[in-house]
């Protein structure tokens, strides 16, 4: 585990100075998927008791037990996930906004193979280090993001200093929306940080796309983001693809798997906040993939995802 | 400890029935605030280095530090503790719209070290469980509310089942914003619930008080919310009180004390999310209460809360 922190410290370095860490990203999920191949159980866990039912398996060593899997999603071998991640990065570089329905689930299966692998090692061997899976999620998006877009300019922040006109926070200081909530301090200036933003290069505005795993109450930020982006910018400027994975919660008496979904939240947060392009799962929990949701906002798979943000950009003449 | 648990169970089994639960609530401080003197050390841990530097004390025992706590608003005797209690009671009783200063720093002090020697105990004996003293801090908002205004209708849901014209929903059942996202179930009912409500017995709308220990992220929760009020009710409806204590980290390394704070993120949610009304802190992080923030949003303690509130009863005829 010592070689899982620290090529996944090696890759948050890397990402932070804008290095490329694809390469180190793959490397870092070839190790935890052997890991977990070699040093845990694999098992059925329990269902969700949805319709059609979900089963979910879970990866357990001696001492604990990891978050929920869904083994039709997670690939089921090592070569077979080598394959696929070179399958994958041959589409998101030559035909992103062309995937077929193929290339579209396995990218899903790809990506939700790569961030379950490393979050479950943190669940078997580092449980004190919570938010890290979430950060892996967020480098390794931003990796496939990079491969599929090459001239994109990435950031993670959205200046608003302007809309604080007070002397305090200084012009041209960003004010970034998620840092605003998690690393904004004492005195700090404020911006809008969405996980990942990619730009346009000839007008302002861009693509925001919040990552996150599990999404519990912080479901609400993407469309608060939104909502103060259509304020200080125009509805135009800026639209918000939200990506997911892992709804979900392990009951251990009933032994069984919860999809925590909150429909009527969302539908609200959609109309009376402010719209978002697009809510994209590995695993979209059930109730989001029904009518009455698809009615009000977008509920798609991560590898819809990648074709979708390639005609944005595609039509923003960026590919 | 098992003593304590049971208590705020039985605290929480009153509450949830709408029965009395004021004397209860006391009852539990009483044994917490004992069981800290008895049998855990209350000394300097660190200081947070702000102009001037504020001084945090920490409880603890042979194995676990509680939470930092301002020694200078947590009541340091038992016995002025109990006399203080009854001096709140007695003043929310007969004349909480005309509260004096005293009476608004006896307010503060006790609503502090109430709920902060509960928080202590569950750091130090019970730290499995989280979120139980934010549920504690609800408990005892309601019962010295209840206590202020006997009259008041008190919710803990805003129907907004209208706002969502689709037929699963169903007409009437309850939407509610923070049962939204923690408790709404798949297929459930959406609502905007948000700690307290306390309605208007003549008309449409009410005062929403949220009450967190700590925000974090979840600081956007009440401007969303309020926002989704202003859509669905008008802006006149609703008004949102925020109502928190202890923003604060312990940092281990430094044996120092951070106040997390976010004024940036807080003064884009008042401007371009929804105005709310106030955010009222037993212990005012530093940054919060500066005049840039002033400016934007009333930043004030709790016990100016309780004045506060009973004003805007009064206005509308209800005190």
């Amino acid at each position: 585990m010592d070689n899982i922190r620290e090529q996944l410290k090696a890759v948050g370095a890397r990402y932070n100075k804008s290095l490329p860490h694809y390469d180190a990203c793959i490397q870092l999920v070839s190790a935890a998927y052997r890991k977990l191949e070699d040093d845990a159980d694999f098992a059925a866990y329990g269902r969700f008791a949805g319709k059609p039912a979900v089963d979910y398996y879970t990866f357990s060593n001696n001492f604990f037990t990891s978050r929920p899997v869904r083994p039709d999603i997670y690939i089921s071998s090592y070569d077979e996930l080598i394959h696929s991640i070179e399958q994958l990065s041959r589409s998101l570089e030559n035909r992103p906004s062309r995937l077929n329905n193929e290339d579209i689930e396995t990218s899903n299966r790809v990506v939700y193979t790569a961030v379950m692998s490393v979050a479950c090692c943190y669940d078997l061997w580092q449980r004190g280090s919570r938010k890290t899976p979430g950060t892996f999620f967020e480098f390794l998006m931003a990796a496939l993001l990079q491969k599929m877009l090459p001239a994109a300019v990435f950031s993670k922040h959205i200046s608003l200093a302007s809309l604080l006109n007070d002397t305090e926070t200084g012009e041209g200081v960003p004010v970034d929306i998620e840092a605003l909530e998690s690393d904004e301090e004492e005195g700090g200036a404020a911006s809008v940080s969405t996980d990942l933003v990619i730009g346009m290069p000839d007008r302002r505005g861009g693509v925001v796309i919040p990552l996150k795993i599990t999404t519990r109450e912080r479901i609400v930020q993407p469309f608060a983001h939104q909502r103060i982006l259509n304020s200080a910018f125009g509805e135009a400027a800026y639209q918000s693809l939200l990506v997911c994975i892992s709804e979900t919660q392990l009951d251990e008496k009933t032994r069984s798997v919860k999809q925590v979904c909150v429909p009527g939240t969302v539908k609200l947060f959609q109309k009376y906040l402010a719209p978002i392009g697009g809510l994209y799962y590995c695993d979209i929990p059930q109730r989001y993939f029904a009518a009455d949701m698809q009615k009000i906002i977008p509920v798609k798979s991560v590898g819809d995802f990648f074709r979708d943000l390639a005609k944005i950009m595609e039509l923003n003449g960026q590919l």
